[in-house]
This record gives C-alpha cells, structure tokens and sequence, in this order.
C-alpha cells in the first residue's frame, strides 16, 4: 500500500527497519507522531543523534558507554577479581537487571565462528587475557547462550584461559523457574540432571 | 530496570511513548541502533523533523497534506461528485489502499460526543455543506466505525445532510471476508441478514 504523502511515507519506511515493527505498526507509529508537539519531535530526533554521537565502547571491557570508561569499570564498590564473560552490550543490561552480581564484565562482541571468519581476536581474547593478569581474576563467568556456537566459544575460552591459573565457571542450565517439566524440551532436561544439585 | 548510560536511556525512553512499543522492544529497537551508521540514524532523525515540518491539513478535505491541497484533491481523474467522510486522515489511507473509491474525502477529524464537547462545529460540518452545494455532490458516503459513536454521528449526519438532495449510504456490515458465522458476534450476524443482497 504506496502512500501519497512523501514525508510520511519515508518515515513509516524508517520505523519498519526496525526490528518487530511490521508495516501495520509503522503506520500506527507515524500516525501517533502526526499528533505530537514539534517540541516532542525534536526531542525524538534530538534523543537519537545523542545516543549515535555519545555511546561508544568502554577502553577495558568493550561495554557501551559514554566515557573512556564504563559505570561499570568506573564502580570503585565493585569486585575486581571477577570477570563475568557476555556476548553483547545488552546482555550487561540483563545481568546487570538481575541485582546478582557485582563483579566486572568483559564484551566480547560476538561468538567464534569459523564460517564468519570470527575468530579469538575479533572476540577481544588478547585483551580479556592481558585484563586477567593485570586485574590478578581469581574467576571467570562465563555467561555465553546455551546455543552450539555459545557452547563451542565457551570450550575454546576455558582451554586457554585455565593455564593462566584462574577458576573458569559458566552459568547453570536447567528448567527455567516458572517453566514447566512436560513442555521442557529433551537436552534442556538433560542438562537439569547432569547439573542437579543437593537441597 | 534502569541503565547507567543516560542517553540510551533516554532513546528507551522515547520509544516506550510509541503505540504498541513496550520496554523490551524499546531496548531491542535501541540496541539495534547503535549497531547502525551515523548516516543512517541522521536519515532516520531528519525524516522526523522533515515530517513534522511538512505535514498540515488540505484547505478542502482536512486530509494530510504536505501542500494546501492534498493529493487526493488534486488529482483532476477523481470523480468529484462523491465525497467519502472519514473519521481520522488514516482511514483515507486505508480506503484508498482498497483501490475502490476514485471519489473525494471529508477527514472530520473526530466523532460527535456531548460528554467531550465535540459537536459539528468541530468535526468540520459546516465546511462539509460548504463543499456539498459548491462540488454539486449527488452522493455522501460515511465510512465511519460502526461504533456506538461511529453509528450515532453517521445518523446525525444522515438527518442534516438529507435536506441538501444528497443521497446518503454508508459502509456495508456484515461478516468480515475470511471470517466464521460460528465465531461472529450476534450484532454482526443481526446486521448481515438484515443488510443481505441478492445474488
């Protein structure tokens, strides 16, 4: 469905770049935004050029941030002798949401992937190492997706960072709280066994 | 869950204030952001601005425009003695997607309701007379919602538009295409039987 009106229509096509919004909800969207103050617009407009001109990564830990370093690394209050190991920014967001843990993150931007051509220094593994001996870690989260290509990077980073005399642990896997053991697919089961613990 | 990175918070922020987006799809949307380029985020903030600045309301219809006269208006193949009234400037572009209607529109902007103080005056009424007399139309028709406040503005419609030697239809009700008599409301189904055509 074309629409006659050039500028509405570059703008629904903008929102329907992005992800889950469907040509339906860009409509809605836009329609929504006809009705806002152009104050309101502009501090929409003004919100995106800041976030693209301010955030970028941390120097340590390859976090977002809008300094040198992250809030993170910048925490004095924070343990330092713990590296928790994540995929992506947002997934410092999710643990951070948790409450649960209070040590430092290192981003790896990404998982191994020979096919990609992804290999350890796309992942920043010289830095993480040269931060370990630097920081003395005494542990290793790993904190990867319980997917092939998680699992494989979290073998590959234990075989080489257990010679640098460092505690390597990953998060458990098992049924997740709220879930139900009928609908729990067959490995996910599995894993719940193997990783059973005494109450 | 809060976000120590304040401008991304604040993009957050801005995108939960759209329809139909909740707080993770607003961290989702925002996390795929930063993944984009400044020049595509520019374009995205400049479409914003650029729709703001150039959107008002057609000097005949009050459909949206980026001239005095909105496309519709304009374009001379239209047969111009049919005006179609809408509620809001997305039903025109909803009904021209149809590719049904080659009439004109009236965007009343609203519906009739004493309890918000909307009365004709407000939903373009006297322009719409204004128009009928001027265009020669010969037929009215109301696509309005068949509400309880679609149903009751149509009818006040109907009663003053009458007295110009306008015929007046509006939009068949009935069972929506694709749709199930065993799962449509008894309303509906009243409605189809009454509103049945011979085949």
């Amino acid at each position: 469905m074309t629409f006659q009106i050039k500028s509405i229509e570059t703008l629904i096509n903008e929102f329907r770049k992005l992800p889950g919004i469907g040509p339906k909800s860009a409509r809605r969207i836009v329609f929504s935004l006809l009705g806002q103050s152009e104050k309101e617009i502009k501090d929409f407009a003004g919100a995106l050029i800041d976030m693209k001109e301010k955030v970028r990564f941390c120097k340590n830990c390859f976090n977002l941030s809008e300094e040198d370093e992250c809030p993170v690394c910048k925490d004095s209050s924070r343990n330092r002798e713990t590296i928790c190991i994540v995929e992506k920014p947002s997934d410092v967001l999710v643990i951070e949401g948790t409450g649960e843990y209070r040590g430092l993150y290192h981003v790896m931007g990404g998982l191994l992937s020979p096919i990609e051509n992804i290999g350890p220094d796309e992942l920043k593994i010289p830095q993480l190492i040269g931060r370990i001996s630097q920081l003395n870690t005494t542990e290793i989260i790993i904190a990867l997706n319980p997917t092939v290509e998680g699992d494989s990077t979290a073998t590959y980073l234990s075989k080489n960072l257990k010679p640098l005399g460092v505690k390597i642990t990953k998060l458990a896997s098992g049924l997740p709280v709220g879930g139900d053991i009928e609908y729990a697919d067959q490995i996910t089961i599995g894993r719940a066994i193997s990783g059973r613990r005494e109450m």
